[in-house]
């Protein structure tokens, strides 16, 4: 009889897991089933404040693959809108129900498990009171609510967005694209705190000349309703009036289940597993995406960032592994990037008081640069801050902002610090140099440049 | 008495050295004279094609210091229309001649040595014969004489370019911009020699599609004239007619100078020095730019690759050494980017046929994939080339033609091909993710999967 492998989850991580597994094993030697809560599968939720804001069209442009291709191709038995409630680790069976067959239960037995059950949103009391007009980001099913919302007559005109992290910042953005006012609030000093405050500043800078209101330092406690639906923020200044509510406080792992089978947590409340994406003491049994927790390799600390970057790369592991190959997942160094209007803003490594609670001793440089050569046209300018350990030069973490390719200049920076290369020695680094892409010391390398003088290196 | 410093050549490589002596050792302990054959100091080669093509405006944009800057703001005796004539080596001094007082004779002493003097570009008899129209494109003068010439009454119609490295590639569609038929002359089998010819053709292609006669296979044996202007270029088989004929035949070191004053020069004809710049055997003499040798970090041979990014580099390395820092120059890795109308062009570490001639067993793979996420408004292909070393896996050399946001992502696998990343590290990579700038596998991650997969690793 084949070996019998399922998947929770029918996201980036499961689907990857299932697909690589295949890959190295055919249906007669391994059957795969896949459960899916939704309707959707491999899609990209990543793309939902672009869709919500009219930058994408269609929804379906958002799913990599529907489940009638794993099935087809992949022979994988994809079971869609079916809710695992219950992982038996004795009898070795997951229940599922069936959510469009009046919850009809179904047991399915397995010999290799992957928990892939991604994450939910951050959801503070109020905003689960059932009042409507209030979205979160996380599924394709959110961004069809948040459509049809926003299709309503008369239609909805002020917006408040809860939270000015990436997500917050992209759906204040689609909204303001959506033509409605914006009011975006921050419980912290600023929005965009996944960058040091002075680079975050820049951006906070944007979204104001953007016509968005950006409140800071505001907590929000409650929602005002006229018959059910939102009518303002309660805050604990003044209401802020809202015809609809963004959720954008950060997503956490979906443990439920986890909890209930009694998987392993981390301190970060994502399944503990190890460098192959096994469960950690559960042999057997994977996990992979934004349910589990990873380790930054600068601080040496788990750590929870829900990426489908991440997601994918974890699934192609724990699918590789269950096929019989080897593969493991070095862990993350928190490298991302986002847009912001016109701006492009990323990091990797540790920010300053991530630094500072890891026990680093460093200097920080901040240098502005060009994208290309000063004289080319579309000459833009960015802003690119190093922080570099004292005593050992080592690169510790880079944030950039800018206006045009200045993101993804970050992977260079990324891959530096990957390999624990010093700024003195990413000096030397032979970048690609032409006019119309970089001056002739590329930013990344001015940037070194100035963290070495702040090391003080002779 | 202060220590004297004696500079050759007032481009990147020598200004570099003399600003980064002065920045550490004032005028009263070091004092600096430059000699500058031409006009200008500083300046961009790297632009001129732009420059004559109309996208950039003014020769002096090119500029990034001229000699009032080193003059007023660093104490540096800038002598411009100076040409050093002989280096005294045990009297310790240079002789210079005024180009412009009718070659009066200066003497120089020194105690430091900076050989900067650059590149010649590479020029077959025939382009030596006194025929006009016949252009490089190495100096601004070149430039300013290249432009004259286009704006001439009647305008010249039909360029040719010989050659088709990265300069000939621009400068035949800076010609292709300034409205003149263009002919591109190229020995070998096809131009942009500088990747694989799998990955040229997709440029021969866009050059043939802006209307570029691109001639392969060809080799030019001389010049027709009428009353010595310029009116054919004679090849080994027909002639091609021809109102401007400019050179695209690579450069090479500068060294006439340095041949009388006896400095060693290495295989590839540049001046030899070691990892602080200096001169092999000659204590107190530095040289930097596109007059030495670089060690090719991944062949260990030494390479000739004349770029203003290394040269400024160099120079920097030079200067901090002569100002009492510490430096050094750890090599290069053969990254170099170029813009061929729309397409993007990348190339880091060694082609195939280099890496064939270095003794290297490896596999290629190669990818195409999306600058962003595919649904994301502006996605544009592109093809990403790596070679593998078999064995240990190590990344030898990586290729990428595209359309936008691809040529430099050639730094994130310069920086891996640097660490001697494998392939197989390499697909852990943290890599920026989001919609606007990647899919969710960015192409160089795609691509490292396809190599793994290529040497057969499970």
């Amino acid at each position: 009889m084949a070996e019998r492998l399922v998947v929770i989850g029918g996201d980036a991580a499961g689907m990857s897991a299932a697909s690589q597994a295949r890959r190295r094993r055919p249906a007669e030697e391994l059957s795969i089933v896949a459960f899916e809560r939704g309707r959707f599968t491999s899609y990209s939720a990543c793309g939902i404040p672009y869709w919500v804001g009219g930058l994408v069209d269609d929804r379906d442009d958002l799913i990599a693959r529907p489940p009638e291709v794993f099935r087809d191709d992949y022979e994988i038995d994809v079971r869609t809108r079916h809710e695992v409630v219950d992982i038996d680790l004795d009898r070795r069976e997951v229940v599922a129900v069936a959510l469009d067959e009046g919850r009809r239960e179904v047991r399915e037995p397995f010999d290799q498990l992957v928990y892939a059950t991604g994450a939910v949103p951050v959801q503070p009391p109020w905003a689960t009171s059932g009042v409507t007009g209030v979205f979160g980001v996380q599924t394709l099913d959110d961004g069809d609510a948040l459509h049809a919302w926003l299709d309503r007559d008369p239609a909805p005109k002020r917006a408040v967005v809860v939270g000015g992290g990436y997500i917050g910042v992209e759906m204040a953005e689609a909204m303001v694209n959506r033509g409605l006012a914006v009011t975006l609030v921050e419980r912290g000093p600023q929005p965009m705190s996944t960058v040091d405050p002075d680079m975050g500043a820049l951006v906070t800078d944007r979204l104001s000349g953007l016509g968005i209101d950006v409140r800071t330092g505001l907590a929000v406690t409650g929602l005002d309703h006229r018959d059910g639906v939102v009518a303002a923020v309660v805050t604990d200044s003044e209401p802020i009036p809202a015809d609809i509510v963004v959720l954008g406080l950060g997503i956490k792992p979906n443990t439920t289940l986890a909890r209930t089978a009694r998987l392993p947590l981390g301190p970060t409340g994502g399944v503990r597993v190890d460098l192959r994406m096994r469960v950690v003491g559960l042999p057997g049994v994977w996990a992979a995406g934004d349910c589990v927790e990873s380790v930054h390799r600068v601080s040496g600390q788990p750590v929870h960032i829900p990426l489908g970057t991440h997601a994918n790369k974890q699934g192609r592991v724990a699918g590789i592994n269950i096929g019989g190959g080897y593969a493991t997942f070095p862990g993350v160094i928190g490298t991302a990037v986002t847009r912001v209007c016109d701006l492009e803003v990323a990091r990797t490594g540790l920010l300053s008081t991530e630094a500072d609670a890891a026990g680093f001793s460093f200097v920080t440089a901040t240098v502005e640069s060009t994208n290309r050569a000063g004289y080319f046209p579309g000459a833009d300018f960015m802003t690119i801050k190093l922080l570099a350990e004292r005593g050992t030069g080592r690169l510790l973490g880079a944030q950039i902002v800018g206006k045009s390719e200045a993101a993804k200049r970050i992977d260079a920076l990324a891959v530096a610090l990957w390999n624990n290369m010093t700024v003195e020695e990413m000096v030397g680094l032979d970048l690609g140099y032409a006019p119309p892409y970089a001056p002739v010391w590329d930013p990344v390398l001015i940037a070194a440049r100035k963290a070495v003088d702040a090391l003080g290196v002779k």
